[in-house]
């Protein structure tokens, strides 16, 4: 069994996915971003940083894993699912992840604390982000454009950037013209796992999800 | 024979260090950022974010490898050295890779825009940024104190941390009372690699580096 300690967000909602797509049981454990139960000391031995996602796997001597991207990776190794063996597959794979890890996910992250939830409107920073954003969904675009998944088969990586990718709206980038990402945007909707993975756990009223990003998306 | 695309930035000097502790022959190109060489057809079919660095694989069948924590592993486990095999400890590596890669990096890079290259002097993004790598530098001092290098035996992780938290003092981010994080700095500058790969390629005058680095550094 694993313990996943998470909350309503998209780095959150990647581990969710994923252990609704390998199958694997599983725990789900909220924590209250707003409370400040990542910062407490319990959950800061699982992980180090204060921040969701994080496993603990029971059936592996109680094993923490912490960083979204590596607890992909763990669990598609644990599974033997969506990460090739092959290696070169397999590398790329970690390319497109890790695409999503310095690039999708953190120019997204800041897209939003400037656009959603900073004090002032600072409009060349909003501007700076939301660009970067729109450059990068080009990236994905184009390589989608020749590809039905990220890397061949649907793997982790197009789990990680539809994670982020999907919100697109609440950071206000546009994907208009992007016909390649929209359809792939639209086709991992109708995975049963992606569907069901993004209501693990549900979302607080909007007020309060709000209040919630304002503290936790601090990348 | 491995072809590195490549420049005088913390990214890039994260596969300078790796090459040259793997002792793994290699070709160094540097690409001209202020000349946009980055943008160019050639080097966009090699890496499709064009962004520095990335590597082809001649011995290989000429494999293309972008993002700098995909290469890392890669050259990692065409070396055999630097990522451990036994699954625990490769875990562990891996999250301190995806820390560097989602966390470090990013916030690193942002604080030097808005510290040392935005037109503007938007001081709450300054804030911002700068407090969130003293956060990040927390961590890792923690972590320092009770282990040599940030897992067990040095690795990729060491590498792609240490590329970036050397340069803290141009990110306007100090490290006093940081005491283990310091002594790490400094243990790795004692690393014939590490000095080395930190002038693989040479920067360029400061002046040029700093325009370089306003176009470069765009996470």
């Amino acid at each position: 069994m694993i313990d996943l300690y998470t909350a309503a967000t998209p780095n959150g909602y990647k581990i969710s996915i994923a252990l609704e797509e390998m199958a694997l049981p599983y725990n789900l454990i909220p924590l209250n971003l707003m409370a400040g139960e990542q910062k407490q000391p319990d959950f800061l031995k699982i992980c180090p940083n204060g921040r969701i996602p994080a496993i603990v796997d029971r059936d592996n001597d109680d094993f923490a894993v912490f960083e979204s991207g590596a607890i992909l990776i763990y669990l598609a190794e644990k599974s033997g699912k969506f990460l090739p063996t092959e290696p070169k597959a397999r590398s790329q794979v970690l390319q497109w992840l890790m695409f999503q890890m310095g690039g999708i996910g953190p120019m997204m992250g800041q897209a939003n604390v400037f656009y959603r939830y900073f004090p002032e409107t600072i409009q060349p920073a909003i501007d700076r982000y939301q660009h970067e954003c729109r450059r990068l969904f080009e990236v994905l675009n184009d390589r989608l454009a020749h590809h039905e998944y990220l890397v061949d088969d649907y793997s982790i990586a197009d789990m990680a950037n539809w994670a982020w990718v999907r919100t697109h709206e609440w950071s206000g980038v546009p994907v208009e013209g992007l016909e390649h990402l929209q359809r792939w945007i639209n086709a991992l909707y109708q995975r049963p796992a992606c569907k069901k993975g993004i209501t693990l756990p549900p979302r607080q009223d909007a007020s309060t999800v709000t209040k919630a990003g304002s503290s936790m998306i601090t990348r």
